[in-house]
């Protein structure tokens, strides 16, 4: 695989996560947000990983993003021990605590991406800091399409960079609160407008369970969720969207209104599946007959019928 | 009008409100769940108005009504007080704190339906105690399609009447929290199944700016709500709501998935415009070349294309 052409490059954050759910408590799984990103848009193109373990990372879980085939030339290997993150889900599933974050390697992580993956048309920074992901766009050569995400911690503590960064992108994804947060306004269209005035040309607005929202200059698409009577972990549901979104997206080669619906379609239905079960363990035997077949059930919930009320 | 044939029979509060929301105070404005579902239902169908006021409601309040071609036959005006709410809306526009509740005349209220109501095909119980909904629905003859509204308070304060009269409807429609509380169940599709346990072959779930999901034993549609940058006070959002989908349905006379849906997606985009101004403000001029136009609008931010992913 190492020879194979790079469709779609992927720099985030790499980590043991300990999850407290209204359903069950998980001890060092594997989690960050390059985890969920790539192991769902691995389904749909050829994904390079850029990372940074410790010597610590489990030989198991590389082994699962082998499983997935996540190229790994751009994950690095470091002495000392692996980002941590623990957290606590309250009822609802929609508010966590974070209990506790220890950045180990990822304090000096210096991003490297291998030769091959410079030239990949599709690239996506998924979150972890601006910096990072300034120094990794910094090493592509002419990338076609690059999306970003980003969380709250950023905009609070790094917001200049974070805004310089989201200057050269062509798509910017965040959450509903960080929307509002970062925009400073509450309305999601105006939200959207001042966010799409730092530079990209798409604002993908993700409001989890209640669905997504894309907005360009002249358009905007609204998307549902597909309905779940199943949710263990939330944790890496955003993720999982966005990879499923630049894989497919990646794989449908071209960028237009179209096609970047249709790739939140199925950057959704991933979503929706890896949040039946914790870590990576539901997307570990999902296939891509399987996301179709839930693709198709969530068109048919979402069917529009043409017929009007007589005047 | 009076000896027009009435479609729709609709039963439910009539209010004097005095609202805050992080907009604007107003006090003593039209309110009540009979106001916003007559207002928008009578823009589809003939609507006949089950409801009573004190001596002091204002003149002008019944003219409004007049203007929006709402049947009054139904409307009993009663010695003493109009009901009286009053509310203050938190920062998100979504919780409010109920400041008091004066009942007056509703206390007494004994709907007495005209005969030429009686035979209506569709009937909506509004937002109103279930003991008066039961009332209304024992005076009907045999209506084709009954929906019913509810709220928190009665699921509360007075459950077993009210699974009761969902018992004997077609259509029980709440919004997400009423759906938890009264099933006991937190992921919609389950409290749904709960719900449609106990009689109707419909569930409609509002979810305020966050869209509507229809479930029935075979299919589930879900929709987005139209995306606003501009809602003055959400009061009546519901009840608008169910009063373009009721008044929509009986318009387009059959009662099917397709109507259902398409029902839905008029109530939706009635709701809204109900929310840009306070009361029936925005409602008093709005046309249903207004409601197509925004139609359309909405239908194109949904739209899902046919491109797949190549496998």
């Amino acid at each position: 695989m190492s020879g194979k052409e790079v469709q779609l490059v992927v720099v985030g954050s790499i980590g043991i996560d300990t999850i407290e759910t209204p359903v069950e408590r998980r001890e060092s799984i594997l989690g960050g947000s390059a985890s969920y990103a790539c192991a769902t848009s691995a389904m749909y193109s050829h994904v390079g990983m850029v990372g940074v373990v410790g010597a610590d990372f489990p030989e198991a879980y590389e082994n699962l993003y082998r499983h997935f085939n996540i190229d790994l030339a751009g994950l690095q290997k470091k002495e000392g021990e692996t980002f941590r993150w623990s957290g606590v889900y309250k009822e609802n599933m929609d508010d966590r605590d974070t209990l506790s974050t220890e950045l180990n390697v990822l304090a000096e992580f210096a991003p490297r991406l291998p030769d091959r993956y410079r030239k990949a048309p599709f690239l996506f920074l998924a979150n972890i800091g601006p910096d990072l992901q300034q120094e990794v766009l910094d090493q592509m050569e002419q990338p076609k399409f690059v999306a970003m995400d980003t969380m709250d911690l950023w905009i609070n503590i790094q917001r200049d960079a974070l805004v310089k960064v989201i200057g050269q992108v062509d798509l910017l994804t965040l959450n509903e609160s960080e929307a509002r947060r970062l925009s400073g306004e509450h309305f999601l269209p105006i939200a959207a407008e001042r966010l799409l005035a730092m530079g990209p040309r798409y604002v993908l607005i993700k409001k989890g369970e209640h669905g997504s929202m894309l907005f360009s200059q002249d358009d905007i698409f609204v998307l549902p969720a597909f309905p779940l009577n199943n949710v263990q972990d939330p944790t890496g549901a955003g993720d999982a969207f966005a990879g499923g979104f630049m894989g497919s997206l990646a794989a449908l080669g071209e960028v237009n209104e179209d096609t970047i619906r249709t790739a939140m379609v199925y950057g959704s239905v991933v979503a929706s599946f890896a949040v039946e079960a914790f870590s990576l363990e539901r997307l570990k035997t999902l296939t891509r007959a399987d996301i179709e077949t839930r693709a198709n059930l969530f068109r048919d919930m979402m069917r529009i019928p043409g017929a009007l009320v007589p005047a």
